[in-house]
């Protein structure tokens, strides 16, 4: 066994016990009832909550705003006009991709997220330029969070020739996933895009997350050509749908038939919480073997000013949408802020366990659904065993615990 | 003019403008460029965004739970069991009404807040009990928030006979509002309902707040009654629907029609962002001249686990359900938890100028905007020029602004 490099002492476990967790090599190596005697430094967490890493499974590093002067949003109330504006207006931030999408790894790392999905937009005006600066972000930030990069055609992919080959390349260059758009509203090609997509990934091995905007009937179209596409391939387990509004906007048996088909497919969904729109039927869709996760999406970014990265607020925002009142509703919300998205995103060695990475966060409350449902500031946030966060805000570099117990 | 009781240093106005904000009596006595010399004592602010108090126009205090342990949402899914399960649990809670109540004043001042309306049940199993608690609470909380109190049938009118009883007496032991609840689906006898209730409240010459959680035609029926009565009765400007989900159902000629029966009533629309049902149409209801406001509604208590009492992260909710993105549009939603919201409850000297009672709260932000979108933790939150919460927490009792600032 490896020697203990610290014990995180009086912490107050979900399960309602309290304890002292011992880190080794930036994993959780014993978690002992509290009050075990410790030759090892130690950190007091003064009977804080302690939760698994966040985690954030879908988001827009590359559009975020954050480290600037307040921007008034300047797109029209459309997709199209949000797509064009992306393109007058990121180029000339006065802070470069990397450095926006830095700092917004960092409001994601102090609000207590480990883990993080990010869609990059890939297209002919900008190529690879938003992928290099979020790789190069992902780089300078891999001791706070886990980043997995989509090459997303946000402006399409049929009726803007040459973005396959585009995101062939993006994934070359280390995108994870390969994503898609609305293969009716935008493309107009469904046939054309979804075989396109598909095909990049199976040659490169890689899984989809494929943003699907379009409502009802125009949407389960394509719901079912993934489904399709991904048993054929053999991807079951490997693709997500992103957002997925038009199954909040379905009967309840074509509701019952989509998820079987989904589940069978292995096809995954995240939520935002759709806004104005339906919400798709989390329940509905976790009865029948479908695994839903959540992302924060927008975070004060060209699309939106709202966000504030927190993955806690987010649960409950999601619950409060989805009529989720009892303590063993509010655990899907939370589930799906942590342990679905964990296993949509292939995290290993997740979760409160000995062995497991040692990336949690502490907080005032008691319990979970308490914790959900009144998203409390957050207190510390560890990843791989080492502070990154206190206080809401990022450390500048992390620190030993109890380096950091002895600063303050 | 009165003495300066003390200056607030280096403050940051909605506007942009460096100001220093002078106090007397509880007022703001002056509002001048930052950096002017004072004898006055002075706690510095610095920097921090100053925003006006906020104002909660819907919540429930005697239902919380906060101060107690954690506890799990008990009721079934609908609205009647937890009708029911409201009498089977909060008597016997070990905490009465009037901490509870207590509580949750102090924490939504904790988030900013300086005017409340509440909802008290008022039944024939409780009689005035609720009330009396609630009327204890304001009493002993008088110095950290207003709060306005709505004698609310909970349980309903008709079907309850004895209820517009206990309605009447309730107004004349110090509810500030009678209110009212479904009169079709719950009541099944809206006449007799809305017949009774504006009765009691010309007798007493008090305004109404009556829920309205009925769909579509059935919601849109009494909206038409309410506005008729109000009409009658010469109420204009003194009543509100509490929620209203109906608006959200209808066609948008519909709506139209409708927006402009309640502006021409005065009838007013409070919302708390409609959660999984249709949100009303807010900006079209505010173009066509109708107050609306915003409320948190439930904060921990028996009808749902979720809320925090802040409104800001409330506001940032309603704007969000509703796509406003633009800063004039993040403007709105900022306005129901502020301007519109002190209008509906008929607060005088409301705001951020010179003669206006010196209610605040400070924070880290730019601007407007940003305040909402991002909500971030509250600084201090001043009451008639004390400060009477920091950090998120509110004080024991009420301090000099210059006394907090020697303290800390």
């Amino acid at each position: 066994m490896p020697p203990i490099d610290a014990v995180l002492t009086n912490a107050l476990l979900p399960d309602g016990r309290r304890a002292d967790i011992a880190l080794a090599q930036g994993r959780i190596a014993a978690l002992a009832d509290a009050g075990g005697t410790t030759s090892a430094p130690t950190l007091d967490l003064q009977n804080a909550l302690v939760l698994p890493g966040l985690v954030d499974g879908h988001l827009h590093l590359d559009k975020t705003l954050i480290g600037l002067p307040w921007m008034g949003h300047a797109a029209e109330p459309n997709r199209m006009s949000r797509i064009e504006t992306d393109k007058k207006i990121l180029p000339h931030l006065p802070l470069k991709t990397a450095e926006r999408a830095a700092n917004l790894i960092r409001l994601c790392a102090a609000q207590g997220s480990a883990h993080l999905r990010t869609h990059v937009d890939i297209d002919l005006e900008g190529k690879l330029s938003k992928l290099e600066g979020v790789l190069e972000a992902r780089d300078a930030c891999r001791d706070y969070a886990t980043v997995q990069i989509v090459a997303f055609p946000q402006s399409g992919v049929m009726r803007r020739p040459g973005t396959l080959d585009l995101l062939d390349q993006a994934v070359r260059a280390g995108a994870d996933l390969v994503g898609g758009i609305d293969p009716l509203e935008i493309d107009r090609d469904p046939k054309g895009q979804l075989d396109g997509i598909f095909k990049i990934a199976e040659r490169h091995g890689v899984g989809l997350d494929i943003h699907l905007h379009e409502p009802g009937a125009m949407g389960l179209f394509n719901v079912q050509e993934i489904c399709l596409r991904t048993r054929a391939a053999g991807l079951n387990g490997k693709v997500t749908i992103s957002h997925g509004f038009c199954l909040g906007d379905l009967a309840e048996s074509k509701q019952r038939e989509t998820a079987d088909l989904m589940a069978k497919a292995g096809v995954m969904l995240v939520t935002h919480g759709a806004a104005g729109l339906n919400l798709p039927p989390i329940a509905l869709l976790r009865d029948m073997g479908v695994t839903v996760f959540a992302g924060n999406d927008d975070i004060r970014d060209t699309w939106s000013p709202y966000g504030n990265a927190d993955m806690l607020e987010r649960a409950a925002l999601i619950g409060w949408r989805a009529d989720f009142r009892r303590d063993d509703q509010v655990m899907i919300a939370w589930d799906l802020a942590t342990a679905s998205g964990a296993r949509a995103l292939g995290i290993p060695d997740y979760g409160l366990a000995v062995g497991a990475a040692a990336n949690f966060v502490t907080l005032c409350a008691t319990c979970i659904p308490e914790a959900v449902a009144a998203h409390p500031p957050r207190h510390l946030v560890f990843h791989r065993g080492k502070v990154v966060a206190a206080h809401g805000h990022a450390l500048d570099r992390p620190a030993d615990p109890a380096a950091y117990a002895k600063r303050n």
